[in-house]
């Protein structure tokens, strides 16, 4: 019966993508909590980049100064 | 003072059909809670099918295989 | 597959009145929408008096001024 | 490690608007509870005036008939 | 940046379990997007059975009566 | 008509803060948007350090070891 919502900013990604986030968490709450995938729901909320911030400031901003949100 | 929040996929729901769901939750309030409707507020959050998933996969695709969640 | 998120304040909400929210959101949403039942869940969400505020107060101290939100 | 999230009706909220809301919550949590600036995320999120209900009434018929949220 | 929030009735999830559900959904993240695992925040939220419903029943009554959302 | 919810962890924050947050908020969306004070409002969710996890840690574990998001 869970239910796993993911937040994260309006930034390209594509519907493969979203899939292997749906099916990854999925089995994540299966393989954890021995539960039913049946009846996980997964919600992927894509934000736009005007409204999230962080440390103050919007993220469409830190992005033109070249800062993301990436793995190094 | 209560809030509810209705999460669907965005299939499709009528302006009018939304009016029915703020109406109908505000009126479930009051009824149920003895509250005042004037402080009740109703959000509708229409989600895309891709990104929303249930069972691990995405709804647009199970859309594709003709799957749906209407009453049979 | 809608979810209903209902948000209130904890004030004594008995679990005879939470069975009639959750069965009265899920009629609601199978009527408006023509959704199978089975398929919608509901969540609620009790919030402490000193959690929540409305126009700048604490309900908690709108409650000892003897200000609610019931039904007049 | 706060998360802010600031549920508004999408009125042309300029992109202006939504870094002072960022700033202006990302500072209050810092004075209030004394966390890191660097750590605290706001997300703002944006309900078309079809979406949002008061009262048992759609925003968008409110506004309609002249009626605002908007300070006297 | 993301921010995965997991809900689930309050049925004796241990603090190891939660550990790997936020481990596991901090790698799905960045396996998938490409983020620095730094970033992203899990915040799972435990909901007592009598206030969730799926089918128009509280999960308490369902437990009850037998009734899991545990794997066959 | 905003609502603003607050997430934070769970780690002795005062009725006194928690009014200083909800005063700033109101005031924040009052100053910035020019909404009504009185129709704005504040949820603060605590949430338990077994429950918040950040790159992949448990908030529990990180504070065990001395790691704050206090200011430095």
């Amino acid at each position: 019966m869970p239910i796993v919502t993911i937040e994260l900013t309006r930034e390209g990604v594509t519907r493969q993508q979203k899939q292997e986030l749906i099916k990854g968490a999925t089995e994540l709450i299966s393989n954890v909590l021995n539960k039913d995938p049946g009846l996980t729901h997964v919600i992927i909320d894509e934000v736009d980049l005007d409204n999230w911030g962080v440390a103050g400031e919007q993220v469409s901003i830190l992005r033109e100064r070249g800062i993301t949100a990436d793995k190094k």
